[in-house]
C-alpha cells in the first residue's frame, strides 16, 4: 500500500443544515479528510455537533485556531458570509482555501476578491437543501449526486479550484465551474423565483382562508409540493433575495408577465391557445424529470 | 354470522388513474362491493383492466348493460363528464346513483340537475391524484386517508348522499359534503392556481433555457417539487380550467397582485417588510403541514 498523505484539516463555520451535513459527509469520507473543526455562534449547536460526532473540535466563535485549517467553509446565510469573509481572511494561514456555500454568488465573490493575495478563495453553491433547517436536519447524504457549482474569484487559481472540486467530490457531489453572474441568473429562474412563487401561494391561500378556513383542509398533495419551498428558513431566503435582487427582478418580471397572459387565456376560455401552451409546459417538465434536456 | 347483503354493482366510466384506482380500491373491499363493470373508450385499456383484475366485466362504450349498475361513477375529464351525464341518465335504472370524480363541480352539478328525477346524482371530488395518468399509474391506495368532497345536486337526497359517502369510505377516504360554489372557490386556491403557477414556472424556465440551456441541469429538488403539477394530464387540466374560469380568475388576480407587490419589495430591498412577510408564509406553511390550521 502507498503511504497515505494526511487529509486536509477543514473548518466549517456555521453548523446548520448545510454545514452540519457537510461535516457528516466529510467524516464519512474517512482518512481522506483530516480533523474537522466546527464553529457556530450557538454553543448548544457546537455541543450537539460534537455529541453527534460530526466535528472533532468545536468553537462558539472565530479565533486564532482558524490558522490550523487548510480549508475554511462558510456555511451561513449569504449576508453573514459576506461579513465573515474579511474576518476569516485575517485569521487564515497563507495558502488556505476559503469556500462558501451561499445560494447567491455575486456579492460573495466581490467580498472574496478583497481577501489577502496569499489565500485561495472559491465561491460554492451546492444545489441541495431542505425546507427544514438546523443541525437536527443534517444528513450525510445531502450532497450525494447533487450539482455543486463553483464560482471563481480573483483569488481562484487552478490549485484552489481543484481543492474545492475535491471537497465537492468527497461529499458525493459533481462540481461544475461557472461564473457568478451566470450562476445568479440561473438560480433566480430555478430556485429563487420558485421560492417566491411558493411563498406567494401560501400568502394568497392565507388570504382566502380568512373568508373560509376550509382552504387549509382542502389543500392536498398538489398544494403540498408546490408550496414546500415556502417553509424554507426565512433568514437564509431573505439574504438570498437581497443579494440577488437584479436577477430575481428580471426573472420575476418575465414570470408575472407570462402569468398575466395565462390568466387572460383562462378568463377568455381560449382552448385553442391554452391546450398547446399547457402541453408544452407538461412536456418540458417531463423531459426535465427524465434528464433529457439537461445538456 | 349475519347474512351478508350482496354489495352494489358499480360501473366505472373511464379507467384512467382515478377510475382505475377506484376499481382497484373497490375490489380490495371484498364482499362489500358487488361486481365492478369497467368502461373505457380505448379497448386496450379495458383489456388491461380485465387482465389486472380491476374489473369483472369491461366495455369499450356505453350500452344497455349500464342498467345493471347500482352506482355509476364518471371518471373522465370534466367536459367529458358533462357530455356523459345525459347519456348515462338515459341508460341507468331507476334508483341508481350517478357520481362523478371531476375536479370542478359547478358545471357538472348543473348537468346532473337535469337528470331524470328517479335517479340519484351527487358530485364528487376526491382530493388526490398524481402527475402521472392512465391505468398503468393506478393504485389501490390512491384514495386512502384523502378528503373526498361530495357536492349535492337537485337529484341528491339523504339516501343518495349516504351511498356516495359509503363509496368514499369504502376506498378509504373521508367524505365531506360541500356546495359546488364553495368547492370551486376552494380548489381554485389550493389546486387550480397552484397548477397554473407551476406550469408558468416551467414556461418561464423554458424561456430562459433558450438563452442558456444550463437552466435545466441547474434545477434541483426545489424546482422539482414546485413544478410537479405542471406535468399533469393536459386534457384533464384544460377541462378544469375551462369549467372553473370565474373562480380561477378571481384567485389568480389576487395571486398576481400579491406577487407584483412582492416583486417590488424584493427590488427595493425592503428587508423590514420582507422579513415578516416571508416569516408569516413560512409559519402558515409549517402549520398546514402539521395540520394545525385545518379546522
Amino acid at each position: 500500500m502507498a503511504e497515505v498523505e494526511p487529509g486536509p484539516c477543514i473548518a466549517i463555520v456555521g453548523l446548520g443544515l448545510m454545514g452540519g451535513s457537510l461535516a457528516l459527509a466529510l467524516r464519512a469520507a474517512g482518512d481522506a479528510v483530516g480533523p474537522i473543526i466546527g464553529v457556530d455562534r450557538d454553543p448548544a449547536v457546537v455541543q450537539a455537533a460534537l455529541a453527534r460526532g460530526a466535528i472533532a473540535e468545536g468553537y462558539a466563535g472565530l479565533g486564532a485556531f482558524l490558522a490550523g485549517a487548510d480549508i475554511i467553509v462558510l456555511a451561513a446565510p449569504v449576508r453573514t458570509i459576506i461579513d465573515l469573509v474579511p474576518v476569516v481572511g485575517a485569521l487564515a494561514h497563507p495558502g488556505a482555501l476559503v469556500l462558501d456555500l451561499g445560494s447567491a454568488k455575486g456579492e460573495v465573490i466581490r467580498a472574496m476578491d478583497q481577501l489577502p493575495p496569499d489565500l485561495h478563495a472559491v465561491g460554492g453553491h451546492p444545489m441541495c437543501g431542505k425546507e427544514t433547517s438546523g443541525l437536527a436536519a443534517a444528513d450525510a447524504q445531502l450532497y450525494r449526486d447533487k450539482l455543486f457549482i463553483l464560482t471563481p474569484t480573483a483569488r481562484s487559481d487552478k490549485a484552489g479550484l481543484a481543492r474545492a472540486a475535491w471537497l465537492a467530490q468527497t461529499v458525493g457531489a459533481r462540481s461544475e465551474v461557472m461564473d457568478a453572474a451566470r450562476h445568479d441568473q440561473l438560480v433566480a429562474a430555478v430556485s429563487h423565483v420558485p421560492f417566491l412563487v411558493a411563498a406567494n401561494l401560501v400568502h394568497t391561500a392565507s388570504g382566502w382562508a380568512e373568508h373560509d378556513p376550509a382552504v387549509w383542509r382542502t389543500a392536498a398533495s398538489g398544494f403540498r409540493d408546490t408550496t414546500r419551498l415556502a417553509a424554507s428558513d426565512t433568514t437564509m431566503m431573505l439574504d438570498i433575495l437581497l443579494t440577488n435582487r437584479d436577477c430575481i427582478r428580471a426573472c420575476l418580471q418575465d414570470y408575472v408577465h407570462s402569468l398575466s397572459e395565462l390568466a387572460t387565456l383562462v378568463a377568455n376560455g381560449d382552448a385553442a391557445v391554452l391546450a398547446p401552451w399547457l402541453a408544452a409546459a407538461a412536456e418540458s417538465r417531463r423531459m426535465w424529470e427524465r434528464g433529457m434536456n439537461h445538456g
